[in-house]
């Protein structure tokens, strides 16, 4: 069975692409980031509600200050790589609905009035759309290094406000020497895949 | 800037790829889910933990068991769609880290001995890979429409158990006619990206 996706691209976005742990003194562009999102925006979410946002973290003092909220493994990549980003929700995602669903409109007062539901639903999507974003990366032809190994209620603190959370912070780069640990095994497609 | 992807594969998960509504009446193999799952399995969760579980609807009455609690406009398109897939989680998949993570096994009791720690990973990592596995049924030549508008907890008592918790439904097959809305609009960069 071969897929429709060429094997090039089959390559630079999963077979051959791994997570980096290093990376090369290559600067990553805000041009490089605005093409990445010029690719993932198109990708699903329930009701076109794209609650995923990012933090591109691109000075020194903001740097050292989410250095200080990383998991002590996590604290050197971070210090290191040309960029970091804070991927998080926008749980007031709402807002934009009668714009982003125009034919629609009425979805925000139906089914998102309540905070709970727009907790839930913003989760799930902005996790969604947290996969779309990586491989959005590897597309780009970087390295991801995605982690979430951090003080999530501190790093909301010091980057968000009380209306976003925290999914994950990525690394974003060249992969630099020794960028990687070989590659862990996987499941069996019987362990993850069932049939009734 | 140019992305190291190519141009046809960019259109074929992104750009030109639409949720589909209907679809034709060829059916979608095994083989084809096998090669799908072939490729999405590499992409990274944390811990390679990957929590995401597929159980594909086949039989009649699976199949009209699963319509049941679909949401009312949800119905038909399930009903009719070649293969329709239920994406869960599986919240004891610490079981399986010794195997996936050979050189850190004790992340297993470190981080996850207890359930709300692994059922807030397990959906937070489920939908990173509900991400890929949209964008690999994508990859296969196939249309993807992933659904969140049915009984949850029904669908869990019918098809999974205590352990797992369905993310979503994907209707998976050729689009048929007038399979897509036009497209939505999507946030401008700046909405969605700001710099620290």
């Amino acid at each position: 069975m071969t897929l429709a996706l060429d094997a090039a691209a089959q390559d630079l976005l999963f077979r051959a692409a791994h997570t980096a742990n290093t990376f090369t003194d290559e600067p990553v562009s805000d041009e490089q980031v605005q093409a990445i999102y010029d690719l993932v925006q198109y990708a699903p979410t329930a009701f076109n509600s794209t609650p995923l946002r990012v933090v591109l973290v691109r000075s020194e003092e903001a740097r050292e200050r989410l250095v200080s909220h990383m998991a002590e493994g996590n604290r050197p990549k971070t210090r290191t790589a040309p960029l970091v980003a804070i991927l998080a929700t926008d749980n007031e995602f709402h807002e934009e609905l009668p714009h982003l669903m125009p034919h629609f409109p009425q979805a925000k007062d139906l089914f998102f009035s309540e905070r709970p539901a727009r907790e839930g639903s913003a989760a799930l999507n902005g996790a969604l759309q947290a996969g779309y974003f990586i491989l959005g990366i590897r597309a780009a032809g970087l390295a991801a290094g995605p982690m979430t190994g951090f003080d999530f209620a501190g790093v909301q603190k010091e980057f968000l406000d009380d209306d976003h959370t925290p999914l994950m912070v990525i690394n974003i780069g060249k992969p630099g020497v020794d960028a990687s640990h070989p590659r862990s095994p996987r499941l069996a497609y019987d362990q993850v895949v069932t049939t009734v």
